[in-house]
């Protein structure tokens, strides 16, 4: 495999900011040195004088091809791969689902079937586990084993993910001992169920009313509610996509105590609101995603909270659908709108454009995109930072460029961007995936199948 | 009906302390007036002098003759009510129970069968709902206009009394429109199945595990949830027998946010411990009710959410059982121990014991007692106080006299105390009901019957 | 003295709404009673249908003539007092002034003077502090024997009132062990002296300017440290004219933690704003007092504190300077504008109007005007309430009446009105004091001279 | 200057833990590369295989030769940094001291002098502040323009460094204004000397009232004061040797709230308690500080806050006086204790023994103890981590070595050890300052006069 030495540019991991040279050999960062001959030879010079030379992304939460609503989400595992690749993001860990009746590896085997020789990028799967029962408990052991070694339970969507408070308790005690992480969908969906119904009872069928019925109250009520089993079950706790103050306050005072909580907000949350989903004619559908975009108030407590640790990770819960043809199943009833948004592409310039903006640092934007997922779900430091021994999968940044997001020019599989017109600063230049070019000076000279599966170890904050 | 004069006594109130002559006419108290003539004759003049002249008690929360895991709460209406009046408590407010498949007014008939014509005291009834459906629901409406305001919802006790947060937030907003009260019994029973199955599972079978597996946090969880869902109704909420020190800071840091959140406790959690659980030989057994007793140092919250009035009530929980015959049900298994406790004689003299130890003033206990609950439950300024116009239902009470607790000496239909040999300053001496005497000078005088069943109005917190 | 009986009106105090007569005698209510007959004979019969009874009001908080900047307070105990009765107020505490360098009993003497055979409602006196040394920390011991039972410090005013935590923690201490209760006037004086000097050089200069530099966050910060000094003390605390919502919140949090520790406002607070501190053309300067007001998102905070018992008094802080002549001394220069606003009068009517909106019951429009104040301050039952024993000061309040508050109209010695035009519901109608006609039927009948002073035991929220 | 090759250790940063060689030349770290050749020459290789190289130590906060009652701390800048680099500690940030009516920068020439070609390792300075006017105030600009960006300020200490918060404010108005970070040594103090004052009266002269004085309580409220005056100066804040779990509390409620306030802790607070204090026989005197040490239970609050980033760095607060001739100036009287320990040797040691221990991971050690301090200070990436580019402040350390600590073999100039006998597991072995040995396999190798001092840049958490 070529070596490859980067010279010149700013190196950022979540610990540092260094002018450095990185030299990488055999797909994995060799060494890192102060800029100038160190007598190093390589097939390969980029030149990243102005340039950011950055981990490439972790993206712990995405959803390709997933069913949901009786249709799939937009993109596979190629063209979803793909794009990532395009914004910055080499790894991604993906939701294997159980089916209800079927058994984990059952379900295992069916992503990976997707997603085998496929992928543009390396990947990695959480597993959905939507039928707790004592085989499936056991199941989880050996799926740790394996390297799947996060569990994600849902309190919402009841008669579909849904788990009741026994079964989170039971997978969370099985977690506790066998080194698993359990993940929540936090949302009181029983309730939520109700005031479904009873607007839809009321005439109010627009996608808006998606946001107005599931309740930030009603997401803060889960999200203690989970974290009241977790210490029950003296297990640790990764909440998914917070998207309501009154969540981040939850977990702020489970951290206080000193509780293994963990939290992961999602651009949509940190950009978008129910402005958007008020937009007018059915357009506010290209926004029904849960938990729902909140108020524009909710954004500040998520800076707030990612500044201050409260919130650790920024994945994307990337899960798209075409505006024709699948949101437009929910015309009639916003509960039919297939929930998802398209977002493994934009996440890394987002965070960037937060950077340019002032609301977190370089070093908290590598830290919550690439350093703490790839701890979080173990697979630090083979990814998400920039050492010799780390995969060299590394991402050469323009700082300077300026682009503007739009579904003309995006590489996902989706009619439409939730950021359509935006203008950021900022660019990805070039991307090595283990060392290989995947991005080359904005062109995509990967292949399908470049991507490899990663086992993970357990999560690495628990030592 | 006879005309009498309390004359000399120190009357306290919720609000006053004074030292008045009352005049009783027509079952109602018609005067209170600074001690000596006021020129009025009257059939029987009580010398109330060195005596404390306070309201009849209202215990808000009784299970007389309830079914519970196969046998029925030990005292009748006819027991109960006798030994209500032995302790000072001249008002009950009962549970009649929905069954499974059964309407509200079906259980309330029921219940109104077993107590008509046997009360030794005044009574009323809450309804426990174990069925939330669209019948059920729009039934709640009429229990109102008839004076049974308030409704019990369980998010313990799976297969039996629980519903699930959707029944619990219908019923909610059904109390939101219809000015109904719901009160909850909060703990999450779904986790703690979990725990009691495994908790026997590995042979843990003796009362005290009782008190572990039902966890205070659990106990938390369950508070929070139902005050989360009463804010999404816009409904007051009332919490049945709080144990927990973390449940009272759910209840507070409600009340700090203005929310219309109440809560009991019980002299059991306040006098009683886990130490109590854990007696040896099965005699934790007389210990075993749930929401369970808690290690000691939680007794030091509830005494100060009282003091602070993040506690507003101090009820019984009254619900007997027999230790031979009853308890013993759960000899090889601790969760086939009924639950529950006899107070019903022993509240008012308990709490006059904390008032003796310096935890509580005087005024404050017969705020908890007596006026609080009255006002929470539609019963003031009938019950509770005494007042011009007020129910002449009165206790002379000797703060001077010594007793010590015991089954010998009680008067519940019960065959053991939990407070046996319990030395304690102060004791009812006479009890007025309606202005008729009912327990005169430490003889009973009174007769099933006597009581009468009051209906209620709505909570008058909400105004 | 005449016997009077008070028939058919709605008989309010902080526990209980009743209809009932009230008969007066030598002084003193003697007894309430159902409406009706009961052989009563009277002097003098006040026919009180569709009309509330209620206590007469207790100002805890008045500064009649007090020297401030260079001048008085424009009310003397003689025009102050009057006002007083006018607006339904029946017992003033004002604040003697010890002066640096002279006695706390000199002080007292002083005060003494002023209002001795001039006053037209009852009167007591609270002390303040400005010297705290060895002797006068011993002096605090006879002042609570004497009936002076509170002493006021300042952590704000340096050079003037201002005293050292040092010297706080001493005078806390002593009441501490003699049962006296300190009150203190909560503001970072040290910091805000140096924002005044800092905006002063930058040429602010205008009344908006005061609410500025005295900010939120200095009124919270010396809340909370002198809860800490008490708390170290073992002292009760007193903290008076609350008006920043952060400050309630320190309160609550005392509360919670079971501190006895109490909190005021004041009727400026509730219904004024920064918004007429920013009132153009020196207007802005009859809203000048300390504690500022503040912005109005802080009234919301402390109306909730006021039902949530976070905050316990409404008082007045009555200290009026005429616009014309004395609010102009700082016209080049907010610091000189003399602090203080009129209120004695206007008061009842106030939290009348607030029953009206809906934001507090009747009940506890009594207990935060009549009761709390008299319990708070050593004058209960005496003062506060309406029974058997209590001094007969009683208000006939017409619930229906409309008015409008003008300096036009209002009998304080001032000329303006801060609530100028304000149309209200509810008016005084009939006053007595001690029995005695003051106001009787909207006509002034008292005598300077009528008002007695009034010897104070300890607070009651102590035992 | 020699070129030299650390091989085959574990390199643990505040980020990484990688198997890594490590080249260092010209006084820097020049390169991390995997293990093996590079191709790489050296004119020394170490050989660190089973060893940790780890940054070396940065204490922040130190008081060699310092004034103190009297007398002065018995470490001078040259024995105090030999002993620094005994322990691993690289670099020292001391405490210039303006003197009362001096400037500050006579103060920090002082302090140069004292330091001046006598330090085994690297040292900068803070600055106290003694004497906040104008013209020290307007000092601050060019203090932090050449190097010395820090400055602190007392609550307590009246008479000596205390300030009030008047000047408080204006010191850190100013250090907004400028880049400057204040710090605060947060007690208060005027209340402290009103109890110390009470204490000796009562005849309380040992060395165990000290800590019964200075309460947790008034450590608290400076806190909290602290905290809301950089608020409203719009100012960071870094408040210095927490020992109290209630300031600990207010600095996680500031944090919370988005604010920037830092807290730092001490390996004494950490692991010696009241208990220490108690010692018989005048012993408890070498454990007296201010603040002052806890009881035990604080120290858990300590650990968490470590745990959660709500405390950000351990520093010595080294200050150590002779028990013979020093510390027995207050044999009569714990007030005239001086106030001080040593530490700056035993801190990475006890701080690993918390990792051994389980209390903290290895990365988070480094974090608290070397890079942390140096990014807060100013110093980074110069000193802190180990990367390219970096000065090659290197400790090699034996994780398996085990150790007694003993005064009979520490290198600090103090008769006692605080924890003498205490067996402890890891010892520094090598210590490189920027390249050469100062300690080479636990023989000294350095001389006074090796460190240099190092001008700071400005806090960089406030980027």
């Amino acid at each position: 495999m070529a070596r490859t030495l980067i010279t010149g540019g700013l190196v950022i991991t979540a610990a540092d900011e260094l002018h450095a040279d990185v030299l990488v050999d055999g797909g994995r960062v060799v060494a890192l040195a102060t800029h100038g001959s160190h007598g190093w030879t390589a097939d390969r010079v980029i030149d990243a004088a102005q340039k950011y030379v950055v981990p490439g992304g972790v993206d712990a939460h995405t959803h390709m091809e997933m069913p949901f609503g009786g249709t799939f989400a937009s993109d596979t595992f190629e063209t979803g791969t793909r794009a990532a690749a395009w914004g910055g993001t080499t790894t991604i860990v993906d939701f294997a689902i159980q089916s209800k009746g079927g058994s984990l590896g059952e379900g295992l085997d069916a992503w990976h079937e997707k997603a085998d020789g496929r992928c543009a990028v390396d990947y990695a799967f959480h597993m959905i586990m939507s039928d707790v029962h004592e085989s499936s408990l056991r199941e989880m052991d050996s799926l740790v084993s394996a390297g799947v070694s996060s569990f994600k339970l849902f309190t919402a969507y009841p008669g579909v993910f849904f788990s009741d408070d026994g079964q989170i308790l039971r997978a969370m005690q099985r977690a506790a001992s066998n080194g698993g992480l359990v993940m929540a969908h936090a949302e009181n969906g029983l309730a939520i169920d109700v005031l479904v119904e009873q607007a839809l009872a009321r005439g109010e069928r627009d996608p808006r009313h998606h946001g107005e019925v599931r309740k930030a109250l009603l997401e803060a009520e889960a999200t203690h509610r989970v974290i009241k089993l977790s210490q029950v079950a003296g297990a640790p706790l990764y909440v998914v996509h917070v998207s309501a103050r009154e969540a981040v306050a939850e977990l702020a005072r489970a951290r206080h105590e000193g509780l293994p909580v963990f939290g992961e907000t999602c651009p949509q949350y940190l950009f978008l609101s129910t402005e958007n989903l008020a937009e007018p004619g059915f357009e506010g559908a290209k926004y029904v995603c849960s938990t729902p975009l909140r108020p524009k108030e909710h954004q500040e407590a998520l800076w707030r909270g990612l500044r201050t640790n409260e919130l650790q990770v920024v994945s994307t819960d990337h899960c798209p659908f075409c505006f024709k043809g699948q949101k437009e199943l929910g015309r009639a009833d916003f509960s039919k709108i297939p929930n998802g948004l398209p977002g493994v592409e934009t996440r890394m310039d987002l965070l960037h454009q937060a950077v340019v903006e002032g609301r977190i640092s370089r070093r908290r934007w590598i830290e919550i995109a690439c350093a703490t997922p790839a701890r979080m779900f173990g697979l630090y430091p083979k990814k998400g930072t920039i050492a010799p021994g780390a995969d060299a999968d590394i991402v050469i940044y323009d700082p300077h460029a300026e682009q503007t997001l739009s579904a003309a020019t995006h590489h996902m599989n989706v009619d439409y961007s939730p950021y359509e017109g935006r203008q950021i600063t900022g660019r990805v230049e070039t991307v090595l995936l283990r060392g290989a070019p995947v991005i080359d000076g904005r062109v995509y000279v990967g292949n399908a199948g470049d991507g490899a599966y990663v086992p993970r170890g357990i999560c690495q904050y628990l030592d």
